[in-house]
C-alpha cells in the first residue's frame, strides 16, 4: 500500500518531517512517499497562501495518481480537499479532518492549537466545512509562524502549551488538535505537559488514510467530486487539462 | 494489539459476523475478539431495548479491560458510548461515528439507510450528538428488523437498494452509512448496483480502532470522561462497583 | 388525578423530598407517589451512573403504570426519557424540559445551575436534545455532589448562590434551573439573594404533568414512542418483557 | 387564582371560546377572564395585523393588572410577548410557545397546523425565536382565515385534518399544535381521525399559565423584561405612559 | 428618485441627522425625505417602545407611498420591517440589516455597539432574524440611553470607543455597526480612534435603497409580503384600513 | 469613480456583459473597467476551476490595484473572496454575497437558480460562509455548462424559469439570485414569467461595491484581512511576491 503525503508549502524540511510521522504511525505494509510542490508559497498562513499553494498540490496527485492507494493534504485547513477530490477516485484524508475525527473520539470537546491569530477565521471555516462545529471548543491561536513550528521546536512547544492549557482550562477543551502539520511530532512532549489526549494531526490523516484503503472504498463520483468538466485551462501545463468528459452516474 | 467488538444485543450470530468483518479489515497485527453481553436484548430497535442494552455492554468493557487494546461498540446508534469511555482509558469507538467519518471522507454529504422507521430519531440523535448533522442528507429507514439483516439477506440487500437509492436520488446522499451492525458485509453486493460508496460500519469502527492504537492515544479523563464516582450501586454485581476515587487532573 | 413521581437514583431520602415539593406546588386534586427503584447508583453524576439507573427507572413506570395518570422523571438529565415514553401512554415529564420551560416563559435566556463540573456535557446534551441550547446562556457547575444537595444544605445555597450569579452576571442569564433534583426546595432562599428567578425543577415538572392529564393527552405512540418491538430480553425479569406486537398506526 | 386570557384580535366570538376553552383546562380555583381589546384587526393574518393589535393587547394588560395573577396571549404568533413580559411581573404565556412546549412531551417532533399560507413566515419566525426550531417538522397551512375557524368549523376540520395528515405522514410529525386560537376545541375532533396527539393551543397555554401562578413565579426582571424605560410616547393614553424609573437590580 | 427615511421614533433632532446622513452618501439623483411618526415613543430602547412606534411608522409608509421610490427603517432593530414590506411594493431597507450587510463585506466577523443593555436581546433578535447570527461576534452595550447618542456626542463616543474596543479585542470583531440611527455620523470619529472600519447604520441603508432602486427591483408579492388581508381595524383612521382583497400570485 | 469588475473565468463574452451590467446600474459618477484573467479555466463548474481561476484573479487586483476605488468578484461562489480583501483595503464584493443581500431585503426567503448539479455543494458552501444559510430555501441547478448561459440565451431562460418555478412552488422561495456570472442580463425576461423578484448578481454587487465607496468604507486589516505575510511565493511571478511585513494593529 502506497501512500502519498503531499506537503502543500515548499518548505522541504517540513515536507520530511510529515513523512517521518506519517511512516511511524502506519503499519508495516504501507509505504508513505513525502513530497512538496515545485512552485507555491514556503509556509500556509493566509488564505492568499493557502490559495496559491492549492495548484501545486493538485499537479502532485495528477501526476503520478495511479502509483498510489491514497493522499494526505497535509496542511490543517486542508486547501483545496475539494478539488483533490474531484481529481482522483483514491481516497484523499486532509490533516484537518482527521484529527478532528480522533480528537472526538477521545474527548467530549476539542480546541485547535495552532499559528499565528490571523489564520483564526481560516481554521474556524475549516471546522465549519468539516461539519464539526459543535464539538469544538475553540481556536486557541499563537505568535508561531508556519515555519518557526520545524525551526524553533523549544518556543514552539512553549507557545502550544500555552494555548493548549487555556483551552482546557477556558474553554473546556478535552482533547487538543496541533493545528500545523509543521508541529508533527510535538504532540507527545505536550502529552507529558498537559492533562489531554494532543493528536498529531499527520498522524491521525495516516491511520484514516490506510484505513480507508484496507476498506476499499473510493471517492463518490456521484455528483459534487465527478471529475472536473473537460475545458481548456488557459495557461496551465497539459498536467491539469482534463479533456475527457466524465462518465455520467448512468453508465 | 487486541481489539474487543462488542455487540450489545445477545444474538450471537450477528456477533459473529461483526467479528469476520472487523478481523477483515484491520491489520495482521490486530486480534479481534467479538462478544455479546449475557444479559440484553435480542436486537436494539427502540430506545427501551437502547437502554436495556448498556448494562451489559459495560460490563464487556470492565470484566477484562486489562487485557485489551480498544474497544468497538457494535450498534449503530452507539449506545452508552459516553460511558464507555468512562470505564475504560482504551480507545472506544461506536460504528456510528466511525462510519460517519469515514462518509465524510468520501463524499459531500452522506445518508444512512438503516432498519425500521421507528428508530429514525435515535439514528437521528446519534448524527447530531456525533456532531455531523449538518453534513447528513437523511436518514432513510427499511421495514427491516435488525434480526432479518441477518436471516434474510437478499431481502434486506433489496430493502437496502430501494432506500439508498431514494437517499441518492431525492435526498442528494453521496454516500450510505450502513445503519447497523447485522448489515456487515453488505456493503460490496450494494456497491455493484449503487453510483455511491458504501460504508461497513462495522468495518469502518475496525480500522479506525486500530488507528487510534497506532497513535497511542487514550481517551480523556481530564472531565467529562472521568471514572465514575465512587459510590454504591445498588443490586449490580461486583464489576460494576467504582469505589476509588478518579485521580484528579492535578495528579 | 395519580401522579408518580420516580427518582432514578436509590437514595430515599432524596425521594421523600422530591415527593414533598411536587406535592407543595400541584392542586388538591393531585395524589403524588414518589419512589426510587431497587436497583441502581444512589446518585447519578456520570452517565455511567444515569445509564446504570435507566433500568430500574423504567420498571417503576412498568410495575404499576395502570395505577397513575402521569409520571416525572426526577433526575436533571432526563435519563432514559424516550424510553420512558415507549412504555406508556400516560404523559411523562423530565424535571430538565420542564424546568426549561418555565424558565423560557420567565427570562429572555436561563442558565442551569448544577452539580460537579463532569457532567457539564451530560447537562448540555439534555438542553440540546430538549431543543432548546439557543435559549441557555450557560450550564454553570458547582463542586457539589448530588447526595450533598440533600445533605448540606446550607453548603449547596451558598454554592449555587455563586454559580447563579456568575450566570447572571457573566453570562446574561434572566433566570436559574436548579440542575438536580436533590436541589428541590432551594429556589425560594436562592431568589432571596439572587435578581432572577430560581426554578425548582421537580416543582416545574410537577405543575406540567398535572397540566398535561387535564388537558388529556397521551403521548404520541405513532412512531418513535410505539409500545417497544417485542422480542426476547435475556436475563430481565418479566415486568420488561414485550410480548405483544404494537399496534400499527392504521388499526 | 385569576387569569385573563387576551385575544389580540377584535372578534368577540373567539374571544369567548378562548374564554370556555381555558376554563375548561384549568382547575377549579382557577377564573379566567377572557377579554379583546378595543382597538384592532378583527383578525391577525399578517405581520401588518400582528403590529395593529399589539397596542392593544398591551393596553389590556396594563389597565387592570393589579386584578389578576396571569395573562395568556391568545394568539399563535405570541404577538408582543417580549413586551407584554415588560408592562407586569405576572407571569405571561403565549399560546404558540405553550402548545410547543406540551407537543414536545408528547412527540419526539411537532408540526403546526395552521391558517392561510401567507402566515407560514410569521409562523416560522415564532417557533424560532422560542427556541424549539430543531423539534419542528413543518408548518404546514390552509386555505382558512381566521374568522372562518370560528365561523366555518366544518370546514376547519376538514382543512386541518388534510393538513396534519400530510404532516404526520411526509413531515414526519408526531403531534400537531393548532395553530390559530379560534381552532380552540377542534383538538378533539381531529384526534378522532388522526393518530397522533392534537394540542388545543389555548387549552395548553391555561394550564401553563396555572401552573406558573402555584409555582409562584414572577416574569425576570433584570435586564430584557425590565419595565419599559420612562419616556414621553406621544399621542398615546395614559394607560400607555411609564413615567417613573424602573428600579436597578441592585435596589 | 426620492427615498423616505423614517425615524420611527419622535425625536425630530434624530430626524434631521438622519436626513442628513442618508443625503451625504447617497448619490445627486437621490432626493432624501427624513420624517418622524406623529404618534409614537421619543426614543426605542424596550420592545415595548418598539411595538408603540410601529403603526406610526407604517402610517408614515401609507400614507404618501405613491411619491417615494424606497424606504428606509431608520431604528436599528428594523421595528416592523416585515410590515413595512406588506404595505408598500418599493423597496424597505432597515438599518440593521443594512450595517450588517456592508460590516459582512468589511471584516471576517463584525459586532454592534450599542445603546442600554436593556436592549440587548432586542437587538440579537434583529441579527437572528435577518440571518446573519453566525457572522456576529457580540453585541456590546453601554449606558447610553437613544436620546444621549444626539445630546452628548462627546460621551457617546467615549462610550462606543470603550464598547468596540472590548468587541475587537475580547470578541475578535473585525467591524463595528453602530447600534442606534442616533449614531448617524459618529463613525468617522470613531474609526480615528479604531483599529477596524465602523458602520454608520443610516448610511448604510441609504446606499443600499439607492441601490435596490438602481436595480429596479420591487418586494416580493408572492406570499409573506403580499399586501395585508383587507378587514376592519378597528379604531384605527382610515390611512391603516385595506379594502381590496390582494391579487392572488396567478392573476 | 473607478470599479474594476473581474470576470474570474476567461471567457471574454462573458467579461463584456459583466461590464455591461454593472455599468447599467450604477450611477454615472462610475466608470466600470471588466477584465478577465490570462491564466485559468474558461468556466467555472468544479471546485477544480474554482482553485485554479484564483491566482488569476487575485493577480488582476494586485497588478493596478491603485487605479481603483472597488472591486468586484464576478463569479456566484466569490472564488478566494477572502484571499481579495487581503491584497487590498479597496472594498471587495463578490456576485453570491451582493445578490444574496438584495434578495433578502425582498423576500422572506431566497432561491439560487443556477448551473449543473455539480456545482450544488460548491454553491452551499458560498451560501453557508456568508452567512444566510438560514435564508435560503433551496439552491436548484439545471442541465446548463457556464458557456451556455451566454450562448445560448434562450435555452437559459428556459432552463432558469424552470428551476425557479420549482424553488418558488416546491421550496417556498420568494426571491431568486441567478447563480452566475453569465446569466447577467436575463433577470428582466424572467420576471416576466415569474411572480417574484429576480436578482441580477453582477448588478447587485455593482451598486453594492457604488455604495461601499460612498460609504468611505476600507477593508478590515485587523486580523483575517490583513496583507499577506511577507515570504517566497516560489515559482510565481513578482506580481505575487509580499515582501514587506504588514503594519501591525498597534501602529
Amino acid at each position: 500500500m502506497r501512500i502519498k503525503a503531499i506537503n502543500p508549502n515548499t518548505t522541504l524540511e517540513m515536507t520530511e518531517n510529515i513523512g517521518k510521522v506519517a511512516d511511524k504511525y502506519t503499519s508495516d505494509e504501507v509505504e508513505v512517499v513525502a513530497v512538496s510542490p515545485e512552485r507555491g508559497p514556503i509556509s500556509i498562513e493566509s488564505y492568499y497562501d493557502d490559495y496559491l499553494a492549492i495548484p501545486g498540490l493538485l499537479e502532485e496527485i495528477r501526476k503520478d495518481e495511479g502509483d498510489f492507494d491514497a493522499f494526505i493534504n497535509a496542511c490543517w485547513g486542508d486547501p483545496g480537499i475539494d478539488a483533490c477530490r474531484e481529481v482522483t477516485e483514491k481516497p484523499v484524508v486532509g490533516i484537518a479532518e482527521g484529527s478532528m475525527y480522533v480528537a472526538n473520539m477521545l474527548g467530549a470537546t476539542f480546541s485547535v492549537a495552532t499559528i499565528l491569530p490571523r489564520a483564526k477565521d481560516l481554521i474556524e471555516e475549516t471546522v465549519l466545512t468539516t461539519g464539526l462545529a459543535s464539538k469544538c471548543a475553540s481556536v486557541r491561536c499563537t505568535d508561531l509562524t508556519v515555519v518557526e513550528t520545524e525551526t524553533a521546536r523549544d518556543a514552539a512547544v512553549e507557545a502550544l502549551l500555552e494555548a493548549s492549557t487555556l483551552a482546557v482550562e477556558e474553554d473546556g477543551a478535552e482533547a487538543i488538535c496541533l493545528g500545523c502539520a509543521g508541529m508533527g511530532g510535538l504532540d507527545e512532549e505536550l502529552e507529558k505537559e498537559l492533562p489531554v489526549p494532543v493528536i498529531d494531526s499527520v498522524g491521525a490523516a495516516a491511520v484514516l488514510a490506510e484505513g480507508l484503503v484496507r476498506l476499499g472504498k473510493s471517492t463518490s463520483k456521484v455528483m459534487t467530486y465527478r471529475p472536473p468538466e473537460p475545458k481548456e485551462i488557459k495557461g496551465y501545463p497539459d498536467v491539469y487539462q482534463f479533456t475527457e468528459p466524465a462518465p455520467s452516474a448512468d453508465d
